[in-house]
């Protein structure tokens, strides 16, 4: 998919929504743990919920890999059954040589289709550039996320003439490698004061926004922040519409939840768009 | 496995070789594509010809996640079929927030019981430290890598009272998470003289390294500046041992190609030991 392509399920929806497959089988409705796949078969009730109110889905691959060759049937099941209009990140954050990054593309762009797949940088260029080869197809780098763990080493100043944040300089860095028609950057919304840096050194740029919701960012500071003429935010909930229930009308309970993120998101489109 | 039947099995074999099962269909022998799991029955081969010069093994997933569903069983029966004396690594590089990175040491530790994975910093202290709450496994921390693009980042000096090249600020700022009974570093043969720093750090830890062989590393080089009192390397050779042959022989070149850097690593520890 490509970016006016993006830009145009978002005015269309009205939506910035990215809703995170992370499925929990340890947290899924307890009647449908007898369904042959559970895994899928809860994923296939939140996207008839939740479809038309969000632009994108990201499964977080840690819930699929954590169940065997059985976890990666379900995401493949959960793959297919997305409408094709909707932008599918594989959140991998992915990183390594250039011959391991090719097969990760394959796996990821060719094997199951996705539309894009987070990318660690730590291990630099040749780690990331196999996955930009691929026409059509987005890496969205990890910049600045939306854990504690990023002041470690993100937040660091890294020296020289104009000594910046590690994050800044990945973003500096990166934009030699690919465009905003390719490379989007993941800043977590608990981040979201540093959005007006981050917005002077790629205003055209897309950015996947975790961490509204359970994590505790405000998605009113990100859109204020963050937003550019193509809005330019991916923002994803996963657990808060996930599991808003847990009975057998959690997909009813999602779809509130879901709704309640789109129409705030329809105000701030209205707002600064 | 702890640190002291790792240095065991070192002194036992008088290696310290790390095979890497990075196992690729398009370059196995064609007459094992006719069989019902050719991965598999290719590792099987392998394992069979080197488990006697080598104390490890290292998938890394990359070959296995290509490959689908179907890929991740050949991963999990080529686990299952390792001598339990050998020291295992899911070569998976994952880094994720706290809940993400619990679920793939559950998938690494529990479902699949590897001894260690590979980890990637960039995210921070919670990205790493669910790994540390499974006792007798291991986080083996990327600080260093063999690729070009390690200039990008991994050798960007950072600000500071001491400044120091980002690696550094990685394996020092990572010390307070776990010793060296529980932590490993990553370093790449093709960064050699970087080891003598990284000794003055570490002196004890065990390093992972990469990049002998194909990519052209040094083991000779590696061991004079990074052998500790207990060894503290795993070297690791993927297709340089792999694809020594690529006819019905291809595991007795494979075993004569480990053999080569046994008969290389004896020597080398009756020199440094």
């Amino acid at each position: 998919m490509d970016i006016a392509a993006l830009f145009g399920q978002i005015q269309q929806k009205a939506s910035f929504l990215c809703v995170g497959l992370d499925t929990d089988l340890s947290k899924i409705p307890s009647h449908l743990r007898h369904e042959k796949d559970p895994v899928f078969a809860f994923n296939q009730q939140i996207i008839d919920a939740t479809h038309d109110l969000c632009i994108a889905y990201k499964p977080n691959l840690a819930f699929y890999e954590a169940l065997g060759p059985k976890g990666m049937e379900s995401l493949q099941q959960t793959l297919s059954y997305l409408p094709k209009t909707l932008f599918t990140i594989a959140d991998a954050k992915r990183g390594d040589i250039g011959n391991t990054a090719t097969l990760y593309a394959r796996a990821y762009f060719e094997q199951m289709s996705f539309d894009a797949i987070t990318v660690a940088p730590y291990m630099g260029r040749d780690s990331v550039t196999p996955f930009l080869a691929f026409p059509n197809k987005w890496v969205i780098l990890l910049a600045l996320t939306s854990n504690t763990g990023s002041d470690d080493f993100q937040q660091c100043l890294v020296a020289g003439d104009n000594p910046e944040p590690l994050f800044q300089k990945v973003i500096r860095t990166s934009q030699a490698w690919a465009g905003p028609d390719q490379m989007m950057y993941v800043v977590g919304a608990t981040q979201a004061e540093k959005l007006q840096e981050i917005r002077q050194l790629i205003p055209d740029h897309f950015l996947l926004v975790p961490g509204v919701g359970a994590q505790g960012g405000s998605l009113q500071a990100v859109a204020h922040y963050g937003m550019n003429a193509k809005c330019g935010l991916l923002v994803n909930a996963s657990r808060s519409i996930l599991y808003a229930g847990n009975g057998r009308d959690f997909a009813k309970e999602a779809r509130k939840a879901a709704l309640q993120m789109q129409q705030e998101m329809q105000i701030l489109l209205d707002r600064y768009l």
